[in-house]
């Protein structure tokens, strides 16, 4: 199997991104599985143009995006993206749009196809704080997001694609008083345990998600 | 115009709904504008079958769905409504679907035609708490909301709809202590601003959400 | 019985001060009691010359300052005030001491001898939030707190003081997203009940601080 | 120099106490200095029983007394213990004391004589949040930290004590959604880079709190 996970350049005025520290500490490989990791740009659409090139060249089975949502105290594994840009800071190029489609006619949001109910369960079971999450927002996560889903519906069917979105790191947060964080070991455990689970099924448990609401 | 506005009966054990609260508190009139204000069953299916038949019946332009989000501290315009059902807590007819979809083989999601930005800006600038939101969650709020937009997609493409989240009453916060809370009569003034700007215009303003992330 | 209430001018760049909003709402009169309502200003040591002038003026039977403490989401009666003034950002003259005593050689703190608990029920039961506090901060409201105890103290031994901190206003928290807020009506009806409380018995009632840890 | 560490025994229903976690991995030597570990039981005037007959013993230099904040985001550096009991849940004795005095007849508060400014910025500078906290609760840690500063009041004049709280690990929080972790590697680099700091030092940097209030 083939596994490829992205992972965000810092944005925002932060000097470190945790997606990109996490990726940096991820192993190569899984089991039999084989680890494809790649930075992405912060930008709108440049993002997507990077993405789509490494799908088109890695055609992995699993694709994981990863970012940073400051303010969360548990790793999301995230349910759905929406065709919307509205952007409240810059992007890493200066763009800050408003009410924009992702993919001007593309279907209104894009579902995962990850067991992500079984994803936040198996984090649980070894102590990682995880929950399912019903919005990526509307900066370049939730961009990335749809634009990977767009990939499964248009050109790579049988590609299965998702987003986790993770915490603040402590160095951060040793600047952003009141804020909850994240050690990276913590992180890296749970996107390994994360991937993991989502290489070894395809359907989901059925179980009523704790976190939303 | 003609407009509709609902709000749900009580549920999760709490004694009083703030959106039905509310409504009993909105005027019947908003100047030249009929309003209408029907309470929704907190019922799976059951609530779409009653805002149905009221909005077959009624044929509102405007159409405006009100339920509590507790735990959130400002009045929440809704951005989108998600075509899935997954109920942490069982809703008043002891259903609690997992994982459904509203309508099998509906969109993925709808977004609002309300001008949600102007909704905002305008509580804002009269001193109310406002925010657009960009999850709805995935109960019988989320369930109205998408039911209500499937409406304007399939039968009524020139009705406009939204749904509005609004927080705990300070009294149902008097028993849940570190929750915020908003008074009635800041919720009637705010939802009936709200409802004065969605009816007055059909274009959004251009301003990033500043409450999103 | 004489009550004197006082709430602070606004600081911290706030155009208002939701206690001296409440003051200008509260009654003059409670019953068969008078209540004189006095400003303070937000300011180190001048708050507690202006304060220990009303006082020696007044003699009030009962003192019940108010301050804001914005991101609270309940009304709090406080229980302690310590020797001890910090200053994050400046008084409105300027002033911002580090970890300086109020009274040089005094306690290093002062237990309110107002009934807390029974004022926290009475609240509660009318469907007001409200919890005990167990701290005041090190801004002017502790520092006023602490002068009025020290007043209890060493001059008028019969008095009975408190301090009751506030949660933003509405109109305030339309400028702060993502903060909890409070109607002024809710706070005035707050205030008159902790007062009409606090005037009408000595003792406390037996009960564990539900809100307190 | 001989440094006293203590940890609590979990408590309300919690498998593992993260304070007792730490002090198994907290280094028995700190440099030159020696540090002995010792866990404390959660009960009330016991707890006080057993640090008593600790400090008695080994006559440390320096005591540190840590406990679990659940809910908090940050490593907090207590600032004053107050001499009331109030316990919401009882302790692991069965016993719920309600607006106790400690030491009946002492002070109303002690303030700590370790250098908490220096602490939390040197823990912030290597990128461990950390704030100053002004109230270490009702229950048995502010119980420990009262009787341990009365140690010094009362006893040992030239030991230096203080409190330091810290939050939930990860594990517990993957059983309460919404909370805030902290791994044990962030507490334990934590804890020593305290204790190393207040070893190092008697007097406090001057800077206000940025964390207060």
């Amino acid at each position: 199997m083939r596994i490829l996970v992205t992972g965000f350049d810092p944005f925002g005025g932060e000097p470190v991104n945790p997606a990109l520290e996490a990726l940096k500490r991820l192993s190569a490989t899984l089991g039999p599985h084989a680890i494809e990791r790649r930075p992405l740009p912060t930008v709108f659409h440049r993002s997507l143009d990077v993405l789509g090139d490494a799908v088109r060249t890695l055609r992995p089975d699993l694709l994981i995006a990863v970012g940073q949502a400051g303010g969360r105290t548990e790793i999301s594994i995230e349910r759905v993206a929406i065709n919307l840009d509205d952007a409240r800071i810059p992007d890493n190029g200066g763009q800050s749009p408003i009410d924009q489609p992702i993919v001007p006619g593309g279907p209104a949001a894009y579902f995962t196809n990850l067991p992500l109910k079984a994803m936040v369960r198996a984090l649980g079971d070894a102590g990682i704080p995880a929950k399912v999450s019903n919005t990526a927002g509307t900066f370049v996560c939730n961009h990335v997001f749809y634009g990977a889903m767009h990939l499964v519906a248009t050109e790579f069917p049988r590609m299965r694609a998702g987003f986790i979105h993770i915490p603040f790191l402590p160095e951060q947060v040793a600047r952003h008083p009141g804020q909850p964080s994240m050690a990276v070991e913590t992180v890296v455990a749970g996107l390994t345990l994360a991937i993991e689970t989502a290489a070894g099924r395809t359907d989901d448990i059925a179980v009523a998600d704790d976190a939303t609401h």
